[in-house]
């Protein structure tokens, strides 16, 4: 049997859209000689849809988009993702087999997850149906993501019926070694349960998540038969030899005999390095946040410092250099070495670039508040305001020219607060938002490897971190140092680990509770915080509920 | 058996202040002869902990600080709501009751809810134990919350268990008309089983939520005999004629001999009309979130309108005139009267009032974005950016002096987005984020009438309500009537209804497209406002979780 994994880029809500790639997939595949395609998870809603499964309408139009793809798709079978509807309102995360126009079965994914991202049992009712198919008397399985995730998941009882092959289809998001994870724990299933399985997962950034695709077959020995690309759509076509065999209780798939093929060798996509997968995965997320989101253009405030330059890199390759515009706003805080690496970078990037000095309004401002701030010693309202101002112009520049701000904070600085709500958080998308300080060097030395010249100009990788808001300041003056800072953090946010082991990576406790306590009291600006890629288990989004109202003190 | 409800407001994650207070109203209760005392739901970590419980220090330290509070009750038997740990971490929602320094019983919680603001699923597995107790060979249940939301849960079994008496102890946030149904659901839950039924609520704000308390005791024939007050701290006190039975597999608490008692007549607190309680709920979730999260003065910017007039007056009975300071900040679009009406509120409520006129920074601004905004026409980035400009200025108060910024803006302009991102949506809490601006001319009205006197500028209703942001604007350019917009939003947001009953409501499909449109569209900013006192049935908040990324066309 020849199968095919069309790992697509759908997205939440485009049901017409998504209906009509699968389409034009189903026809690729077609044309390759696949007996059967299979779709991601929820593939006609696009995942996730959230709150969008509230709405009756919603349902409604997603069911009826299924039954319209159905209706169009000849000469193969496909498995689609989409939403099914029970009796009073009842919903279930749900494949269909599909097959010369007609819906021949549908199974309801058994395992929820309720965890780090998810919420599907805010939504969904656990299934209870086999998910057992028989194609001309091949039998085969069908469960969703999380099904073979779960010890003894129905991937079990579909083995036991007879089911040589096991299709799974996920939109299971990206995170740091879940590529890894992901195939050993789809190698364990193939070789406990002696089936082939089809792995097809979701490709493409939807909000804070991005999906990695790296769809895959395996044998039973537990060989990777076939591997998607990361990062980028793919269909895989990929022989795999079942045999016919007659079982009780699946359901029956019929179609014209699948005769001889000419012979195809399966693809085998070579796999990232951790720094190139990480890099694909913001690129990927900011581009299909931009593109998804009707934008064209986006516009980046460029500090001359690592953070900003990183943010240009990569929104050069995800929405090209001549959609990319960089705005240096400085004031009297602002070296003239910054200034110029600014610059010095725009014209590496080849990218439009702006001046738009600050400190004429910077001055205007103090003097409006001097009757009320009297003598009041310059401190952090003034240190904010310069930052504000700089928001305030991008936004300017958002609204007239219609183009996304992208933010420029890193996961440091959102963890500790080293940042300015209405300031340098003003934008739609935080591009690194979930990438530490000590990797944003790591992905920016990548960076110019990978160009082959220093497109980021040496002098920045050299130059201490400040945000110049007042004379001769470093981050060090507010933070420890990153590596020792990057470490604590892993620790506190990434793992909710406790004071023994953050003690033990530092051996300072009064350094742990000064981050403690700065993470802690952080929590009001990461909540107005813009979305942003996730790369980390546990990154400041979705996967991040912490009170506002916080009063526990650990330490 | 004489029963006490301790209508407590806790604190999320003050694990030894919500103690000692447990320990204060057990103590309040003993002197007031009461057999036993009822805490809320999880009131020795505060509701809800969200994520912290992640943390398996905090688990920890919430055991220890159970067990602390066990060692010092004496002389009464209290139901204290905990976080229970099981093996392998599994977490259960928990009351222990406890009697003469120790923990006698455990009962986890069974029915789990995970859909509106709740998030039980991500955190607890649902308890199996029958939590039927017998006190001195008086037999009663304990259950949790959403316990007896659910028609034959486990109030049922203990019920039929001999349980003469049911203590369900809740935190369950108020929204308009959950009181009512709340008796509803606790009479039938009486009249049902035949059991006397003491129903324990939180009070207070925790973020978004608000708890208002209203805990009652309700006789078996559904009549209530004691009745707490709406969002305040009370302890009700009421006799419940219970006999001695014999059961099986009742945990035994044995204590000394409950002796006769001095009358007491239980008290039944007055409710509140719809109004008097929407009006307490946004007070008292303002306080709390200023005063929970350290603060104790709001500034608020005054424009001479509705919103911020309302927002200050809460402001005052939330934290005293004395610590509340307006802030008008006029440009040469700002009408004499709306700037006078801005003064007057101020020394109507006798709060201090500061004038920073902010032409001169917007004028600098224009000029400073001249080169590249060339000539382009006056429009949505000018008018931004004074906002902005008023923001930038709020935030630099609060920065030099410490306040918390209070926002003004209402939930028919966050609906639809009628309201600029680090602009007037600037700040820590947003008051009447979740009143529809119908609703805020009601709350008004009532507020005047209620002080006797015409505090907010009769003026203030009378003038057509607009932004100031160019000559001769008002929010009908942009809006549709407030009566028709409302109505529609209540139907798409609060209901998510679809096209057809929005079409039925103000006979006018163009309409209906434009105000969906304009919902959708605005998703980008609520995603980054502040948290605000939930008071709907569906609020922008937890309990709004659409995809920002979202191409869905309904209609």
């Amino acid at each position: 049997m020849r199968i095919a994994l069309a790992q697509i880029n759908t997205t939440v809500g485009d049901l017409s859209g998504n209906c009509d790639w699968i389409l034009a997939f189903s026809e690729r595949a077609r044309q390759q000689d696949a007996d059967i395609v299979a779709f991601p998870e929820m593939c006609v809603t696009g995942y996730p849809p959230e709150d969008l499964l509230l709405k009756s309408h919603f349902i409604f139009n997603n069911l009826k988009a299924l039954k319209d793809v159905a209706g169009r798709v000849h000469g193969i079978v496909a498995v689609v993702g989409f939403v099914d509807a029970g009796k009073n309102g009842v919903l279930y995360n749900a494949a269909a087999v599909i097959c010369d126009g007609k819906i021949i079965g549908i199974y309801h994914k058994q395992a929820l997850p309720n965890y780090s991202v998810f919420d599907e049992k805010r939504y969904f009712t656990a299934g209870k149906n086999a998910g057992l198919f028989s194609l001309q008397g091949i039998p085969f399985g069908v469960n969703i993501c999380e099904d073979i995730w779960t010890p003894d998941g129905v991937f079990t009882q579909q083995a036991k019926g007879g089911a040589g092959l096991i299709l799974n289809i996920s939109s299971s998001p990206y995170e740091v070694g879940k590529r890894q994870y992901r195939e050993k724990i789809v190698t364990q299933v193939a070789r406990s349960t002696g089936a082939y399985v089809g792995y097809v997962n979701l490709v493409g950034g939807q909000d804070e998540l991005v999906f990695d695709g790296a769809s895959m077959v395996v044998s039973p020995s537990g060989k990777i038969l076939a591997a998607g690309a990361q990062f980028k759509e793919d269909l895989i076509v990929c022989d795999v030899p079942l045999k016919k065999k007659r079982v009780a209780k699946a359901i029956i798939v019929k179609t014209k005999a699948m005769g001889k093929k000419a012979d195809i060798k399966p693809q085998i996509s070579k796999r990232l390095s951790l720094v190139e997968e990480i890099y694909a995965a913001i690129v990927c997320g900011t581009r299909d946040y931009v593109q998804k989101n009707g934008f064209r253009k986006v516009v980046i405030g460029l500090s001359g410092g690592i953070d900003s330059s990183l943010v240009a890199a990569v929104a050069c390759d995800a929405v090209g250099r001549g959609n990319v515009i960089g705005i240096s706003m400085p004031t009297r805080y602002n070296a003239e070495e910054t200034k110029n690496d600014a610059r010095l970078l725009a014209k590496n990037l080849n990218i439009e670039f702006y001046e738009v000095p600050i400190e004429g309004v910077f001055e205007v401002y103090l003097q409006a508040l001097k009757p009320e701030f009297k003598n009041l010693p310059f401190g952090l309202a003034e240190e904010n305001l310069q930052s504000r101002i700089r928001g305030n112009i991008l936004m300017a520049f958002s609204n007239k020219f219609g183009w996304l701000v992208l933010t420029t904070g890193n996961k440091s600085e959102m963890a500790t607060g080293y940042c300015t709500l209405y300031g340098d958080m003003s934008g739609g998308y935080a591009v690194i938002k979930d990438i530490l300080k000590t990797r944003v060097y790591d992905l920016c030395e990548f960076y110019n490897k990978n160009e082959g010249r220093d497109i980021i100009p040496r002098s920045i990788f050299k130059r201490p971190p400040s945000a110049e808001l007042r004379y001769n300041q470093t981050d060090q003056d507010s933070l420890p140092p990153y590596s020792v800072l990057d470490k604590l953090l892993e620790l506190y946010v990434e793992a909710h680990e406790d004071h023994k082991s953050m003690v033990a990576s530092c051996k300072d406790e009064k350094l742990v509770k000064r981050v403690v306590g700065l993470v802690d009291k952080s929590e009001y600006k990461r909540r107005q915080a813009p979305p942003g890629v996730k790369i980390s288990k546990r990154a400041f989004g979705k996967d991040w509920r912490l009170p506002l109202t916080n009063q526990y003190k650990a330490f």
